[in-house]
């Protein structure tokens, strides 16, 4: 163990991978004419050793060239190949049976581990490799579901990611318009919540004085953000986000902005889902900002509600819901096209829809106990607060179809995230604004009346 | 598992930690307060996913002042407290033992990592985490002597330590007059092979034409070189390693050289002993200075043999050594000071020294099989053949005594290194020149005679 | 003089600014609400010296607010105000023509320097200010058609220019996909020769393999290319531009090509004519491309021929051109569109349209003796040889209307360039082709006929 | 003129340079074999328009190998062989006179700018050209006082200096210990002031939280500062200067200080004398210093009073002096070596060196009505003002003998800057604090008792 349990990992290792590849006398052929899986036992032998950069980019660019099937087969051939060694685990569980020792669960830890982990680590000497090995797991990822087997492949790439990119090693830097074009373009790429409509439009998100994007970023990845954050600077907190995104707005001088406004945050990587890092990008950005324009007062999201007119739709379909006949009739004007754009109409819409929004966000709860809503569950996770409920806050189709126009406000307040996240973590407590609560009341109040 | 298995893990991680930390309610004490130990069980808690970076930081600054004892103390803890959750444990081993599945191993593997591991990753996010937690290392390996309990937390750190130090992370740079005062005060502190006397000899050995000098770097530890190679361009392979240190010497045209000379390996980190970066740095600084001086056509090394004095004592002391009565008489010169200068005296010992050498490395062996100079171990290992014995290579007390004067060259041949390394790890060969092969055919021709 | 020059320079300056100001006693205005040109005449005084940054700045910031007539205004104070000391002027002609020594020519010389000049250097020590100054000389080349009293400031600009953009100075840098999009945006709008229509175009003309860009800078104008050339490796010398320029097109690997076609050189800074770069721009990329593809052999253009068809025109029109009745004829066909849409026609033309060219390279010749083209005179000048002529090599509207179609290749070759530069400059000598040469013997046999 | 003024100007540079090479036709000898003086004139004719690069390289590189005397003649070729051109500058004399307006007077300028000029531009194609020609003019300024007729030559090199060197190109840089060696070993080759005795001292002058160093960088010569200033930041105005370069000082925290001590302020090249950049370079300082440690109140110089101790000894030798005899006496203890250990001595030397120091600064005066200590007017031409007399300052040897151990604080209060520059520059009137003023007032009422 202690200083040469790496040699003799890499011992066992390569005796294992030699029985893998049938090795016997040299000459073997040239790499290019080996097969791709006889490459990946290689690669974890004594010739990876000696040879591994050669190897190991030998078969991420072959990687690339496989259709699916075939990526399929390679990577079920991981599975099933390069998994730990069952004697040595075998005589792991029973030496820990019979002591169970910090030496023998030590042991145990590392007998279970499989071959696999070596083989990844490997492949990442190849240059390139660690983007080639974020791609084979968004692969991974879209094969999981037909291939069940293949879920203990995505553990070891989780298990290795998450050291990798441990938030330590990530960088954040500002995306601007003297940001590199072969990263903006990503933006456009990957922009998932308001879309950006070609270099024009990108250019009003991160040129205006009024306007910031940051990006995490790995050392080894440098030209590939792995997610960011658009930010608008105002002077208080909006309640749309059209406004925000309009062509011909006036900018804001930024030393006039009170509040600082996240109105998208994009994962850029498929192939890092599950490896969270939105919560520490959101919170580095309010400092970065902070030290940056002292006089920021306020800094909240403007969010989306991706579920609520799903729930509402079920609410409105079910007896047991306390929506009374009155506000049942209220909410059939959303079954009729551009009732958003009758004032009207809209008028006697937002106190229901409000009020139901308030329940949707405060009371209802999945299996697991918390809010149904995903985007809540990442802020409030974050310790933000749900601060205020925006009618007619998205009023394009999506925002129409996923939640009536609604939008919401999460306050992060640097102050009280620490509180708020384990009310939140520990007792599943939902932090909400005086204001959001009051709309609850009056519905219960309502409700008594 | 999958994508939701960080999240669950963190969820089982924070739970545990809070039974750790006897969590009652609201408030706690200033994180000034606070003992560290409880600060460590915070930070695998949910308030270290909300504080992460301000608690690892407390943790990092903390332990740096704590006294020895303290920090045993302290260590002992993370092994006591923080290792894995036995009940989960229990479970894993009984389901893999009813049906040993790729899940059931996989789920075991994942049983038995402990929380240490969790709370080294996020001890990671404090600023210059990654260099107090190799310096933390440098503490378990002084200490695992005494408290060989503390040697699972070693293995936690190696397993992590190969993810972060991945070769392929790390960079290749050139060190010269022109790189920072502050690394190159590394060089000085940290050359372990002929140790470099102040800034005018460093300046020697990085700035004429003909040297150069190359260390691995890991982008978290931009100002810490990992490890680093002094090189000497030279007209031919040297025998010894004066005249390449020499103050006086004329620098040789960088375009005239046709050998580039390692003479000098050294690693930086104490903590990151057994995580091997020297084979790789050898390999890619020979592909640089192809590329840079495309002329060169032999790269090799100068290098000590550490060993070779002890053995030979050894062999002088025994009686079945196959010395004969005629050498021994020759090498009773060598306990004699001074023997070295006596040109008489150095010419009678030369041949008998070199057979012996050759038989040290050809011949001699350890208990597990290899030869018995570490140094030979590193480059044969790496695949590099032993070129050459040198006769008064390095006469200095330290090269005296340890070797009684004598150096070798090790050989790297890119076309033969992974024939070499294969041979070495499977069977033990170790390669050597012809030249070096004749010495040992000679001695046992004498011995036949 | 000597080491006390500059010391005395700005003694006499600040002396004759303080007369200019009319320099009472304290207090004056606040910088905010003083006129410009009290503000300048303060630059060049004692108050300038200690607050120069700040009144430049502020002069610089009034001048870009100014109405196109405050500024011929401002400007034309400049010319009247801040001249030479014309007393000192009239001694030192006079001591001239007692004895025209070597210092008293030097004392002519820096009498005769204007005021101007110390305040230019001043105005640059605004943040910002050599660009806000090559940006007032676009202005005074502007104005100067109106105003010939402007003449002398350009004089002074350009005297001043030629020592700060020195080419020693700048720095050729590739432009590519990695280039900040404030850079690559400038390409878009600068692009003289054939526009780049939008982000896609752009990046179709140097993200390819077969693709190079290459700009100079001044590290004072970090984002501000002064001059840049677009490339394309090709497989051999191009006939036509759509080749090139096609959305479609297959791209050639790098190191397949044998060619670099130099095929659109725009200046970027109006304030910079006549500070004249191209040449040294074009050498250095050759330079840089030998270094990086040293397969490269041939270094080409592909330029336009712009003044070719209106000289073209005029001899149709005139009575003393030598073309024959029959070539009329031919020639007639370029004045119904779509002509070199018709392959008859077109074939018909090229022959006629060829020979005429050769006469308007080879003979037809400028008042000055020197080739009608500018285009020519820009690459025979540099040393470059007329290569090829191009029958239909720009089709489009602008090409079929400056050239009839006409496009022709100049020859970059590196041994040759001194020797074509001398020729040319000493003996107005134009290097050509004997292919070239050859349509022009062809035509003057056809003379003889 | 105008935009044709540069195109002009070559061509007239490039006739009259064919004249001084007596350029006949091709072949000329390579490169190699040319005399350097014919070189020159190759660089300005035709032929350096085409290879001015390797032509350049050439002339510097040779110029470099010669000896002092070669050096003389080249120098003086310059100034014989490319002056202007005499029959120009009489024609514009003659037009001059004629009328004189601004175009002839423009044309004078012109015409008498020598081809030196263009020659000097050209040389600064060379790589490194910039740096060789800043030597070169250290070679002039130490051959000038032999070699009259090179003044002229110094008077181009100023004026091209003077425009390449605008303050508004010069970039502040901090010098700490992550700077690169070569840099840092220049600082220890110029200091001037208080000699930087090896590596280990200079680290204890920029490593410790309490010490800063600034330098200003040209962006063509990045490795050489030109200036540079050592900073110390203190709990008040210190009154010597041991204390502040003592190796075993406890250093202060940076967020303590409240005063910011300029110590020593060094230039760098011999070759840039008389091209001030000393002012700018403090100013920016004081702005940057501001700017991270906003709690900083007082900046402030500890400087030595160089030409004290021999004016005092002229005054001691002086009948005129308003020395009284009872004060000749006590410094008649100067002259006894050690004078300074006796604190009984010290203390009574202390009041009537002080107040001769006082009237040193306040009233002596060069012919041209100046103070007469150089580092007086330095200062007091920036803007600064005397503060305070430090008795016993620095009781180094040379410290001792230029000025009885004497040192002087200048404070520089931004806010009074601009107002005392004036002051001084047009009235001569020296800036000093009411205590430096006390001194004065003691001593002249003590010459009326």
């Amino acid at each position: 163990m202690n200083i040469n349990y790496m040699a003799e990992l890499l011992a066992t290792v390569s005796e294992r991978a030699s029985r893998l590849v049938g090795l016997g006398p040299k000459p073997r052929p040239a790499l290019a004419r080996t097969d791709i899986a006889v490459l990946a036992a290689d690669l974890v032998s004594h010739r990876g050793e000696a040879s591994g950069v050669a190897i190991a980019a030998e078969i991420l660019s072959r990687y690339a060239g496989l259709a699916p099937e075939e990526r399929i087969r390679f990577l079920t051939g991981l599975v099933e190949r390069f998994g730990p060694d069952e004697e040595r685990v075998a005589r792991a569980v029973e030496a820990w049976r019979r002591d169970p020792s910090p030496l023998a669960v030590s042991e145990l830890h590392i007998a279970a581990e499989p071959l696999r982990q070596e083989l990844l680590r490997r492949l990442n000497l190849a240059p390139g490799g660690t983007l080639a090995l974020v791609r084979l797991r968004a692969d991974v990822l879209e094969l999981t579901a037909d291939e069940p087997a293949l879920k203990v492949l995505d553990t070891d790439l989780v298990h290795l990611f998450s050291s990798w990119f441990n938030r330590g090693f990530l960088v954040v830097r500002r995306i601007d318009w003297s940001t590199p074009a072969n990263i903006l373009e990503k933006l456009i790429a990957y922009e998932a919540v308001h879309e950006i409509d070609g270099w024009d439009d990108l250019r009003r998100r991160i040129e205006p004085t009024d306007r910031r994007c940051y990006a995490f970023f790995h050392p080894q990845l440098a030209d590939e953000p792995l997610i960011f954050v658009e930010v608008a600077l105002t002077a208080g907190i909006p309640e749309a986000v059209a406004p925000l995104l309009a062509p011909d707005r006036a900018p804001l001088p930024a030393k006039e902005a009170t509040t600082a406004v996240f109105y998208s945050i994009s994962n850029c990587q498929a192939g890092l889902a599950g490896i969270s890092f939105g919560s520490f990008l959101i919170k580095q950005v309010v400092e970065e900002l902070k030290r940056d324009l002292p006089q920021l007062a306020i800094f909240v999201t403007l969010s989306p509600a991706p579920g609520f007119a799903r729930w509402l739709d079920q609410e409105r379909n079910s007896d047991e819901s306390p929506l009374t006949p009155a506000e049942r009739q209220v909410l059939d004007a959303l079954d009729s096209p551009g009732w958003h754009r009758d004032p009207a109409v809209a008028g006697r819409v937002e106190p229901v829809l409000k009020a139901a929004a308030a329940r949707y966000y405060l009371e209802a709860r999945t299996d697991r106990g918390r809010p149904v809503d995903p985007v809540a569950r990442f802020h409030l996770g974050n310790g933000a607060r749900l601060e205020r409920i925006d009618h007619l806050g998205d009023v394009s189709a999506r925002g129409l179809e996923q939640a009536y126009g609604l939008m919401v406000n999460y306050l992060y307040d640097l102050d009280r995230i620490e509180e708020n996240h384990e009310a939140y973590a520990e007792r599943k407590v939902v932090a909400a604004s005086p204001a959001v609560r009051a709309l609850l009341k009056r519905e219960s109040s309502r409700e008594l009346a």
